[in-house]
């Protein structure tokens, strides 16, 4: 069973490869009567659009959608909507030379062992390119989840390699290519990648996400708890090596009379929880955190091999971020945004409306 | 959609409450012909029973289960295989104070808002007790995959609270009540959980799971990946709060030169990636760490609110694990053999058998 | 992919074997706060028990239903509810007979080529015994669809063999072992069924079913329509070779002028649609008919083969329903309420709650 | 949970209107290493396509198809595969005095009050337009059903409004317009038609499909039986009433002596059962029938009401085929080849490679 759809209610199925003719998706389940046209998608597609900084890959591509269905005189009907994207900008030659050998750190040697052959072009179906029909259905998802509970979605870099990036406020992200929610840190982190890709080197980022205004009762335990759909969504982004919810690894060492978020008739004094007990929203802010590994795709020469299982030196030359992490704010709202508009749908089916729509006050929101 | 399932092909679905008459679960999509019997599940189920040492549960429960269908003649026939555990030692007066009241940490709270009814006895559905039927139907999970392929699961503890448990041997799991695989540090430990316990207080802890002798090619990208799926199903045990994979949070501060695992016609040089590649298992060690928050239940007075959202104060004198952890570690191995099984079926599905039964040579296996 | 759950939000995944040691079911998805207990289930077992005339299998169970979860004090709780139903007359020696060859019309032959082994004891999997836990599940559905909407099930035995059975009135159904709407009837049916168990043969029946105050807006086109459902439902129950939707196979020789219901302000003009057009309710009566094989176990020796692939003569001598129609009513009924059931939750999902409750009206209900 | 999606493990989801910009699907789970290109899918797209004979729609598409994604260098990858179709020949004008009333026999009316929203150009998504994404995607499915098992599909009408259609032979389907197995009998089915257009009326067909050489064992009961997902598949064809597996509502009638197949060491002596036993696929010929309605749009005035529930009186001007059952058997048979893949697919998850891949002898094939 392939598993190229996000969602139970609300779906989202994707197609496309990284060097093929267009990339799109197919959303399935969204609520009608929804007001909705390009220009509610394209923004958010032009923020993980690569080309926008010389810290990230120089691929131009415009990233035009097009919608070819469930809207009818700019609303949502209820029926399935298509989102298509054309690739414009696929200089398959820059991959030619690793057809036949496996980069480390890439998919090149699953893909061949599992499927017994593979598109090498610029990474076929596993590039992060994939990505940017999830971010145009989340767009949907982000509007829908507005009108209907308020609910807000934000993000930051928090680490870059290993630098750590303080938290000052939200309104900082848009300003930086970074997605930065700091001023001060952003001459040290252009300086940094300057000297990576110098060095023909990359490194990891670590990404925060926060959805705000949340309604109370999202969440289906006990398996597809709402942290636990999160925790699939996240990993599932390219280059992700860990999850966090709330506190995350620092629970570990946390006592529980310091974890346990107590309450008040104002709500709750902490959120360590990140916003999710049993599976299921508090109305807190829902706070995930996430690792990304560097890039594979670096010049310096890797040892590696290929399809004969023959030594091989894989140096690879085409147009790559040096950080993925760096056009990942983006990506990782979106999926958070994905699962809640799923999760929102599936508590409507068993339980009806939502019943507690304003969320409990969060004493620590930031 | 209540999510009460886990996976697409080899499918668990469990019912049950800590307090009603009985636990259990129906597994569909077992390969027929398997060798079962009761006595291939109870090890496994005795491996995560309460009441076995001071620093876990004095709940008595025998967890015998009865296979009800599915098998004929001691061999799997295909279809559904249903187990049942009945509740032996349910005191519910023990919760009886709890009923009005949300215990901080807990999903009391949660469940209120989502249902508009909660089952308080011992936490009704959301209680740990649940992770029973699972662990009983990994065991089928496990049994297959060791036949089918040699993969075997290995866990231990590799943190509690704040004290670290260096690894020295598997062999040494076995030997005491904490799943560490270490023998020197088992006073230290005994001594922390004394203190705690009279302390009234509880601690985190930190789990490694690994699963070896995975063959190359498991995982269903671009939303399925192997990985993804783990890190659901991680999230999904209670009282998870983060997930990592390899190197995990690890690689935010790792180079692409020391971060991408090289190949040699001998193997993989290291195992950042954890034995997953762009979704999809590399045939080397799959390697997990998830983080257990500090057990919500502790005779410490904590602040809270009852259903009328009036302050209340919460003490727990029910019988709990002062340490959720101490018990996780055959519970996060179940979970990792039910999603290598379900993937497994789900690659034979699209591509057959697979292709490289014979796992690669995995340099840093320990 | 096994497919042993029914429904996509309120799912009900069946288990057991017609001489195992128990059957029953998990309901997943059932909404909160519905009052419910055993005594709310067994009268619709008991509609479909064997053993209460001398028409139907002799086999003696008391099908007593036991509730093992999913219920607190009364009410529903949002959690999996199990259903439990221990077998009680399970007399193996009746069948040791036949492990070894294929009863013709039968699974066995399938069911051999498929899993590679098969459980022979009464048909094991493949026995209509396993309608029973569906018959319970579909208790929960009607009760709550009545509370919601009014909506009700009805049922009868049109046709039984050659001998068609003119609908006189609902309420005649229950007065008679054959479910039929009919009272003058009855004679003429029982003398027919006790020359074939004389015979030693079986016949066929057509039942038809019928929904009433269904809310208009039910069904996911363009594939998960209502009526495509509903006739895998019906197609789904042992014997069942038709399965028609309002005119049914008579509709190809209309005429398009006679075929389309006309609407009028005060609700349709004919039913020819049977309560579905585009795959969605209209609000009409839902009219489904059904035709059963007769069955295949009959005393009449027949020729097949052993699992050698040697001749051999078949002689049935257990205890069967000499039409296995006559218990199809119920069944057919607990099909439809639980297709609709499921629509319901599923309607809700995306669409939020019905907006045409009052459903039009059927000027042909009868 | 909309229902846009066919098939669980090789899933067919298809989106667009009949007069929006394009229609298409995106197929998941296609095997690797398939050869494939356009040249496979387009003849069974024209053998669907409008306008080819005066007997039915003149709307002029030339339904060329465009693969978006998983095929590289002429074979299939395993990864989605994007079907485009652009509509040509939208002319709207054509409908849009039908928008504000309820078209008799039509989806208009429960369209309009499920999404409180509808498209009312050409039937917007309840066209049957939409089939032809469904035939594209079944020409991958036969292809490999016949690589994999030699698998073929046949279909043909057998009946038009009043006239039944004798069977003489398979190789004259290809030759009439009407796709009858048949030769003589076409000039009285195209007087038929002209009368019928000239009285502004329509009427209903039966089509009869045939899977040939299908692997035993093919099914998974107990709910998702073969026969269960066929009735699914068909019902859920626009304008179907009806479906019969094998000897369908004819089995009411027989007795078990004549209706249960008797095997022989040669196979079976008939096939009353349609090639299905158990809801598992027995090697014979699945034989399937269908009823299709008579088109609900005709030029004959009908009363109905608008969306006021005021009266109205609705005339069709547009291009309609008067007997959509002309056009349905590639349709039919598409939708036999869907369930048939997805369900080899399913059985290869649990069961492996099918054990009996030589069909059992059919006697009465034709």
């Amino acid at each position: 069973m392939s598993g190229n759809t996000l969602g139970t209610l609300f779906t989202v199925t994707t197609f496309g490869e990284s060097h093929g003719p267009a990339i799109g998706c197919v959303i399935d389940g969204c609520p009608p009567g929804l007001d909705l046209s390009e220009a509610d998608i394209q923004p958010e597609l032009d923020r993980r659009r690569p080309g926008t900084s010389r810290h990230v890959t120089q691929r131009q591509e415009s990233d035009t959608v097009e919608i070819l269905s469930g809207v009818y005189q700019g609303k949502t009907t209820g029926t399935p909507i298509a989102l298509l994207i054309r690739n414009e900008d696929q200089r398959s030659k820059d991959y030619g030379n690793i057809a036949e050998t496996f980069r480390p750190g890439h998919a090149d040697y699953t893909y061949w062992h599992k499927y017994g052959i593979r598109d090498p072009r610029g990474g076929g179906r596993s590039s992060a390119r994939l990505t940017a029909p999830v971010v145009g259905a989340a767009a949907i998802a982000k509007k829908w989840l507005q009108q209907q509970y308020g609910t807000v979605f934000k993000g930051c870099m928090s680490q870059l390699g290993e630098i750590d990036i303080p938290f000052q406020s939200w309104d900082l992200v848009a300003g930086n290519p970074f997605f930065a929610a700091n001023a001060d840190v952003i001459p040290q982190l252009e300086a940094y990648m300057d000297k990576l890709r110098k060095d023909g080197d990359s490194c990891g980022a670590r990404i925060e996400v926060v959805a705000q205004n949340v309604p109370v009762g999202l969440g289906e335990p006990i398996y597809d708890k709402l942290d636990a759909e999160i925790a699939y969504a996240m990993m599932g982004i390219n280059a992700v090596k860990g999850v966090e919810i709330g506190a995350g690894f620092k629970s570990v060492a946390q006592k529980g009379t310091e974890h346990g978020d107590e309450l008040t008739p104002d709500g709750f004094r902490s959120n360590n929880a990140g916003g999710v007990l049993g599976g299921i929203s508090t109305g807190q802010d829902i706070t995930v955190s996430i690792a990304i590994k560097p890039t594979s795709s670096i010049r310096t020469p890797r040892q590696s091999i290929d399809k004969a299982g023959q030594p091989a030196t894989v140096e690879t030359f085409g147009r790559h971020d040096p950080c993925v992490g760096i056009r990942a704010t983006p990506i990782a709202e979106a999926m958070l945004a994905l699962v809640l508009m799923d999760h929102a749908l599936r508590h409507r089916a068993q339980c009806g409306d939502v019943r507690v729509a304003t969320p409990a006050i969060a004493a620590n929101r930031r």
